[in-house]
């Protein structure tokens, strides 16, 4: 059977107070109405419909690269009306699932059930029995247990109020069927919008089956109207991932303290220290550490390297038994070779850095190819900026570099040189050669210490 | 009706284990003893009394700022005890207050619902219920509903344990009926003590009319007894303060992960990472993003400012759109305009820095004065100290300042002036001057590396 | 009477999907394991017996500072395989207490409890109630309350099933009747296993005495199967020691973002912000203030010393009334007398700090003796590396060390010196001498800037 998957975006969503759309505001690191596209997509053969509003240019915008029919809802007048604009494109003899942009933890597994149960003549209903139902339209019940209605909370009589299973809003109509209630539908009611539910009743009254089917939890059909509803599913969706992690062997030592903003891979016994942060797509290898409050963003970690704490690395690789940390920076294009080590105060940025060498205190890296075994100096600086241009610090092999000193860049040290401590290298350095570039030192005796002035 | 509201504040808190009194222990930041003088200040026209005893210096010096009639209970006997005390100064024809320095988080909501029902016949209590009443005094009611007596555990029947409403302390006394009740107060118990709650069996007796009102919360009317119950209320108005930041527009990126001690204003659309910490007044602009780990204190964000992970604040003012951290500290005097850089591991103080000028990466900068688009090479250093006075270091706009150089103070670079990387200044340089202070490099061949003493 | 303890380890703990046997993962930075060794070990002329199996070389090694008699369980066919293996080695007249190596937050105070009730015709059993026991073996009482049997989940009825008190494995049996229940054992069921759980059934047919005791909490009897359960032990373990760390005076900002893996000494009126790691031993003497997201590990801090931000130390000793951090790093041997200060982004390692001395930013100080009173500048390193050997700095108290400078180890300033700012020192400075070794300061004019290539 043909599936329209219709996205509704068109909210303001003004509970949010803010200048975005409230579709835009992310959850787990992706806005919430890419969290739904994603998930749409995972159904097979759907052709996805987006309807937006508010700030539609926006919501179209982040969404460019899903493949999707954009409808505009300029004057939204209820989740009827947003159906009844997107009617001409849906696929006749197919059936509409209809999903939330601001909805956005829904799965694909509970997707599937409804799409399991889709017929041209049935009409699958997504419900949730709540221990407090207060507010939601109540799904009533005939004897044999079939669906006959929802009642609205305002319009259910006592006996009513005290059912606990409700309407989730999702649902999945067979299109035929759905063209003909959606043309019915009116909006004779105080807001003066078009409800979908009302299509609910349609069903009932001409015969179409109604079936249910439950989420997981109640957080897949959560939905956001305010920043404390969006940071509770924030909440949410980083303890499903937390334990994912660790039911799949990863030590975490606060499953509570740890946001995954993105896709984290983890290999074989890797242990995660508390506050870390995990963006874009980060794989660690087997026996990685990562110490407390490291910030990971699209990075690759070799087997066995300990990160140790409050390092941030981002867009960069990182090989097997590296050394990286405390307080170290990799920026974007850095490169370490296996049992490379990054230690405290350290920034690399497009820097290469050759098996075994090591840069452990207080130095700055960037634009910088460095071979193997070197030895980086405390306080070394690649002056690679002239205040408009980048250049290129080549290092080779078995280099010693002493502290504090600068390398001018484009410079390179070749194979075995030292580079005595607190010189400023401007030009080529040759094998096993040893640069110094320090004036002698002098002393005068007897020096006053200035004194302290009023 | 003229209000004296009494502050109890002369325990010892013994169970805190503290060389402190107790109310100085902190909440959000602030002294016990000071929020409860800052939610009674904010009633109108209400007069102040402070009663100290244990450590009452301290009490007292603590909170000199506020206008209060300082009342020492030196050997206190009670809550009796210390309203008798305080009784010469109360109010002919008015109505006395009574609160508690360990019970920081009584609400100002509350107090005026209590001062709203004051007349010279009326005893308003503030009572609640709770789930296990356990311990607590049972607000005891006839028939009609009328509060007829409080009921401590120990003397209350079977049926009276079974209730849930209970006594919280604090009371709203008429003064002409108060002067008289505390005059009859005994200490005939087993602990010496005069209790203040006698006097709402004398209201009963003397057919003053009991009204009760309900706190918002359980943590308004909890009190602090030890450092497990101050984690306890510090959490509570943690979480309070949080959802009050989500309501009015910040997105938290996790609301039990932030610490706000003292004011933090937020501007639209702020986003505001995991563990930080404000303290003091802290104001931010539109669109500011915080990353994690964040400390400020005392300052202002200009809009769209962006400040990364682990940055720390302190009394310094941040213009908008500038780029800050991560691993920055500008301490106090810090002065960003807008469009400006302070990378990581970097330090400032006292510091003027222009607009769009960028300091990006372990320097030091302090007692300077900087104009704008001014590039700070990577290790530069301000040498402001000599070992007894602080000197100034002044550069103009368009300065290029090179890696490592060091700046020695009181020193100036004027305008579009460049300084070689690795320089050592100690002298103005001029306008569009190139200065450098370095060494002519040179070469050793086949230079022997040391080798490994045993 | 005396007392063998068997210490179960041998399983292989798949779900944990670990290269490492289960019982050697971490909790509160200790493996399992060695957790219930020590509690073991606290009960008074206990005789340890350790069951290994599955990767039993590690466990092994990784216990072997105990004094234990370890036993092979190479094919492990259940519980009571286990104890028929210890058996040739448990005392005649004696007890055998069974613990898990899995279950690592058994108290000394509950196994006492056991202790005192058992003699030679007693089998002491601990027992907890459940508000879900689902799953477990329920304890079965006749009329008089005496324990008859214990029913696992599957074989019980109806009216069993209700019974919440249930089995947690751990006993204490008297040797002689066990040697002959264990003998008695059968593997007659599905998993064709020997269970230890059927001397019960054994004992109460012997007429043995069958006595239970329960544990404080659920946590010290509950076992880790994977990491979602390793996890949930260890913010267990935490948060009660944090409770006790409050309870003793030490202020906690948050109680659930404190993380001890070791031991943590509190003096009075320590503070301690949130996000705090204590690892081995930490002592903090009276006043400490420990800022947010410090980590420390085997270290004294004196009275009244301040720790800011993300500080680290390690392996070092603090005196009274320093100033340490932000960031902080303290490396094994650092040594600092009363009074010292060191600032942020500063690294210290092997070095001993005198009195009232500073190293206020950007300094790494390594291999390094210092006087009192010193100030050391700005962006100052030791150069204690000369690519194979490590060498002193020896600095005499009252130096003045500008900013910038490199200190090229073996070297020492005298009392009283001068280092210029950016010196590079190599030969040993006097006492009161001024050190310079910086080139002289030159100027061209209308220096042209590089221009953008293209």
């Amino acid at each position: 059977m043909k599936l329209d998957i219709v996205i509704l975006a068109a909210g303001k969503g003004s509970r949010m107070k803010s200048a975005f759309s409230k579709v835009l505001h992310k959850v787990g690191g992706v806005p919430m109405v890419r969290r739904v596209l994603n998930t749409a997509s995972s159904l097979s053969e759907a052709k996805l419909h987006l309807i937006v509003g508010h700030q539609g240019e926006q919501v179209e915008a982040s969404c460019q690269d899903f493949s999707t029919n954009v409808v505009w809802q300029d004057s939204p007048q209820g989740t009827g009306d947003a159906l009844r604009r997107v009617a001409p494109f849906l696929e006749e003899g197919g059936a509409t699932l209809t999903l939330y942009g601001d909805v956005p933890l829904i799965s694909s597994e509970t997707l599937e059930k409804m799409t399991a149960l889709s017929t041209a003549n049935t009409l699958v209903l997504l419900t949730i029995s709540l221990d407090n139902p207060t507010g939601y339209g109540r799904i009533v019940r005939d004897g044999s247990g079939k669906v006959t209605a929802i009642v609205e909370q305002k319009d259910a009589s006592a006996e009513q109020l005290k059912i606990q299973e409700v309407n989730t809003g999702i649902l999945l109509a067979p299109n035929d069927h759905l063209q003909t209630w959606l043309a019915s539908l009116n909006n004779n009611n105080a807001q003066g919008e078009y409800y979908l539910t009302d299509v609910i009743e349609m069903a009932a009254r001409d015969g179409v089956d109604i079936v249910t089917v439950n989420p997981l939890s109640e957080a897949e059909v959560a939905g956001v109207n305010d920043r404390v509803q969006l940071a509770a599913l924030e909440r949410e969706l980083q303890s499903q991932q937390a334990i994912a992690l660790m039911q799949n062997g990863a030590t975490l030592l606060d499953p509570s303290r740890i946001d995954v903003r993105g896709e984290l891979v983890t290999g074989n016994d890797v242990i995660i220290d508390i506050n870390c942060i995990f963006e874009g797509k980060v794989v660690l290898g087997d026996g990685v550490e990562i110490g407390p409050n490291c910030h990971l963003k699209n990075c690759v970690v070799g087997d066995n390297t300990v990160i140790k704490n409050n390092t941030l690395i981002e867009d960069s690789q990182v090989g097997e038994s590296c050394d990286i940390g405390p307080f170290a920076r990799l920026r974007p294009g850095t490169y370490l070779s296996n049992n490379a080590k990054i230690g405290n105060f350290v920034e690399t940025k497009k820097a290469h850095i050759g098996e075994g060498s090591k840069v452990s205190h207080l130095s700055y890296i960037g634009d910088t190819q460095m071979g193997a075994n070197v030895n980086v100096g405390a306080g070394t600086i690649t002056c690679n900026y002239d205040g408009v241009n980048k250049h290129l610090t080549q290092v080779a092999d078995n280099v010693f570099i002493g502290s504090n000193s600068s390398l001018v860049a484009p410079v390179s040290i070749a194979e075995g040189a030292t580079i005595a401590a607190g010189s400023t290298i401007t030009k080529a350095v040759g094998e096993n050669q040893l640069a110094f570039a320090r004036a002698r030192q002098t002393h005068k005796d007897n020096w006053p210490r200035p004194t302290k002035k009023s």
